[in-house]
């Protein structure tokens, strides 16, 4: 059981930012977010986009601002896990959470910060029969570790980012690299697509283009995956591992059961402290709404700071907040 | 006449991120400030400061922080009116208004934006008979402009860093400077403290240590200053100008007198969209307040986005406002 004065739900912006100003109160933080990296949107949607409406930023690559919030946090020791999803709450009898994950972690907390973005991201799936047959037997919608993929025959199918940097990346782990688009050109950055063309023409990976995923076999795991060309004939590929990336659709997930007041698959919440109608639980950034949200991380940076002044009474219920500019104190770390 | 879409009072960090969140939806912004250069308490009072809390920055000098949303807010070129301290509002039958400055300058806007910080800085005067007699005639509080000062005989007063900043200036420009301190330290950098050391030693600037103002006088403007020295001696310089340089006390000032909802100094907003109770007048910033306010730039930035959100519909009344993030669609410049 990991212990910890807040769960945050959401390592992205404004997840990362309330680390700091929690930690400013002297309050620990634990993050989960089901992304295998920290940084929610930013970094899995658009990690070299450059972002221009981060005050005081004319210009900031999404990445680089990731890792700026992450050394701004790092003071305060948060811990993570991450690839995991928010499945489970129970309330204790004295108002504190236990919460445990899809993968049955468990982490007690006396507050419960909701920072999920757009929600829980989950995969847009291709519509084929008996896809959930092989999912986690051959079928996986993210690269959590690049080793699983070590010496194995691997299908990657898309055309974003996603797709183009992967397949890049496990044209040298993997024994054979296919990466199957419906187009002809890639959405994903001109300088990924043309380091693919080039992995093709060198026979480095295999690339099959104007083609569509039709099927998957196999006995109990993943072995053969049946593709059509433009003129409706079929292929057929063996392969360990079929990796669809046809990016992320945001989802509230369980968080949806937990009594919360939701419009729109937002959370409402009080503009004074930006809490939900539930005791000791927050919602701030992108997942919340309130009459005038906006929806920019700038929004999430402030209600992250407001929310941290009202949790506080939950974590020292004994002590009165004081707080000191850190102007006058600096940053005193953990 | 200076016409513009929204005339911003404070050119501090929160007006000057108010201008381009103002060009994101199309709209002009002129900003007024007491002060003679932009950047608010950061720029006069602290600029060589790191700040901790901007959100994605680690650690950030005052004056840089200030320089960024300069850059940020070029693309929307803004105008200023620096120096000028905002002394009448006037309503217009249409709604707008027409502001006139202490120097009878005079802007015409849709909306009125108060980003006034703590309040317009006024300069804490030394308790001395007769100053009153003198200001404007040798007697001033800030250097606008050092050319002012060339080849003058000057003394400055005060242990702050302005005091030391302006002195090891001013050594360049004036015919003598003289600065009067009446402790035996400087509260200012060290650094800055030991070059004013340095200047007197090697006969620079007269430096005059452990003594406290005590008289002015002049026929008609200023000749003549007096001090007492540690065994309560007086000293009588003669002087072109006097230079009390004792920090800044922040005042409402007239913005206390359009009929705004005033608490403690601050000005109630809705937190809807920071709209003060009277009609297209908004207050952002350190100089708002409603339930759970902190007084910090970060929670400024948000309310100026959420405020331009509001103010839209004074600025183009028939049409809608359609957003767009800056991560699709980029700044365009006017």
């Amino acid at each position: 059981m990991i212990h910890t004065d807040l769960c945050i739900i959401g390592a992205g912006p404004v997840g990362l930012f309330a680390v700091f100003e929690a930690g400013l109160l002297k309050m620990r933080c634990h993050l989960i977010d089901a992304l295998p990296q920290v940084g929610g949107q930013l970094s899995e949607i658009y990690p070299q986009k450059p972002i221009y409406d981060i005050p005081g930023y004319p210009e900031v690559n999404a990445q680089d601002l990731v890792d700026n919030l992450m050394e701004q946090a790092k003071p305060f020791s948060p811990t993570f896990t991450l690839g995991e999803r928010v499945d489970h709450l129970a309330k204790q009898e004295d108002g504190s959470f236990i919460l445990t994950t899809s993968d049955k972690t468990k982490i007690h907390a006396q507050v419960i910060v909701i920072a999920g973005g757009l929600g829980c991201f989950e995969p847009r799936k291709p519509v084929v029969e008996n896809l959930e047959l092989f999912e986690g037997k051959g079928i996986t919608y993210m690269v959590k570790n690049p080793e699983t993929f070590r010496d194995k025959n691997v299908i990657l199918a898309g055309g974003g980012d996603s797709a183009l940097d992967w397949t890049i990346f496990l044209s040298k782990v993997a024994k054979r690299v296919t990466l199957v688009h419906r187009n002809e050109t890639f959405r994903g950055a001109p300088d990924s697509a043309s380091k693919v063309f080039d992995l093709a023409n060198k026979g480095k990976i295999d690339l099959i283009l104007s083609a569509n995923l039709k099927g998957v076999s196999g006995n109990g795991v993943l072995d053969t995956v049946t593709f059509t060309d433009k003129n409706k004939e079929e292929i057929k590929i063996g392969a360990d591992y079929l990796i669809p990336l046809f990016g992320l659709s945001p989802k509230l997930g369980p968080i949806a059961d937990w009594g919360l007041s939701i419009d729109k698959n937002a959370i409402e919440v009080d503009t004074r402290d930006y809490s939900t109608g539930v005791d000791r639980i927050y919602a701030i950034g992108d997942i919340n709404t309130y009459p005038g949200k906006l929806k920019l991380i700038l929004c999430g940076f402030h209600e992250a700071a407001i929310m941290m002044h009202s949790a506080f009474k939950y974590v020292y219920p004994d002590q009165k907040l004081s707080f000191k500019y850190t102007t006058v104190n600096g940053v005193n770390s953990f």
